[in-house]
């Protein structure tokens, strides 16, 4: 994700509209389609139907960095829509940050899902997410959200923009575990594209 | 205020109830009361009037540092009751950082009221604040939170543990404003304690 590069000397504020994850002024608004998540989800057939019928929006990044000398803070709002593709939930791409001594802490602030964190050895870890979960997550964890609730769900970021993303990692294998609905349940099962 | 010394090398979440700013499970909580600012507001008559009358409570911090090789962040909750001190409202005692390039980002949840910060210069500003406003503070500017509505007004805080609080400028000086109720508007006055 680029940066803003916009210095921030004094004291800023965003309004966010709490019923709608929106917030403003925003310098950074980046929409996820099904179509840029094509290599994330499993069902590559799902994925090519869901492209042709319109190519529905996933999630909507909000973010604000403030990069000054009395700075390198960032704050984002990521909104996740409700839905599948085939019988995978509506999930962000996920990515691990490019220092390990960066980390971030998430606030899920609507909605209802799964927070998949996971480390370059293979630790994993998920959390279920609900209005109010605060979650750490320390620097070497890869961090992805998973909404399977029927509404939007939105959830607070603040990191240092040090951090940086990484997403080549979770592209190229995912992450380990993925949650799909199987006869009406939520259940998190093994990656099928891993091997 | 001490600092958490516990490791958390793994994710870890706590649960916020979004009514009333409480979130478990809490490593810290720090309440103060009249008593504990009474160097802060500027009628010490009042002060004095309500430590004798059961002394109440002014706010609540709820915190949780996470220092780790891969973390040195911390989150925090804090509840400012609705009330007044003479014709002062309640507020917190505010602080700066220890270090200028550490900023923090707060987030009001719930509750109305101003949010005080300035610079070892004199720079000033004020910030509205209602449900939903974000706002990044600079690592040099002290800040300080002002309940004026008539319920809790409750804040989110993302801050690097690193950032150190310092209290000492502003037991002595206070901030060069204050927010008092005069004939039943809140306005934003000179502090009559500096000189």
């Amino acid at each position: 994700m680029e940066s803003g590069k916009k210095t921030h000397d004094l004291p800023t504020s965003v309004q966010l509209d709490l019923q709608t994850g929106v917030f403003e002024p925003c310098a950074m608004h980046v929409t996820r389609k099904v179509s840029d998540l094509s290599m994330m989800f499993y069902d590559t057939e799902s994925v090519e139907k869901l492209v042709k019928k319109g190519d529905p929006v996933v999630y909507d990044i909000r973010h604000q960095n403030f990069i000054t000398r009395n700075s390198d803070m960032a704050l984002g709002v990521t909104v996740v829509q409700p839905g599948k593709v085939g019988d995978e939930y509506h999930m962000t791409k996920g990515h691990f940050h490019e220092r390990e001594d960066r980390p971030e802490i998430y606030f899920c602030v609507q909605g209802e899902g799964y927070l998949l964190m996971e480390t370059n050895n293979g630790d994993f870890k998920v959390e279920f997410w609900r209005p109010g979960t605060i979650t750490h997550i320390p620097g070497n964890y890869a961090h992805r959200v998973v909404n399977t609730g029927d509404k939007p769900l939105y959830f607070f970021a603040s990191f240092n923009v040090s951090a940086g993303h990484l997403y080549k990692p979770v592209i190229e294998n995912g992450f380990s575990k993925i949650v799909v609905e199987r006869e009406g349940e939520t259940v998190i099962i093994a990656n099928p594209r891993r091997k």
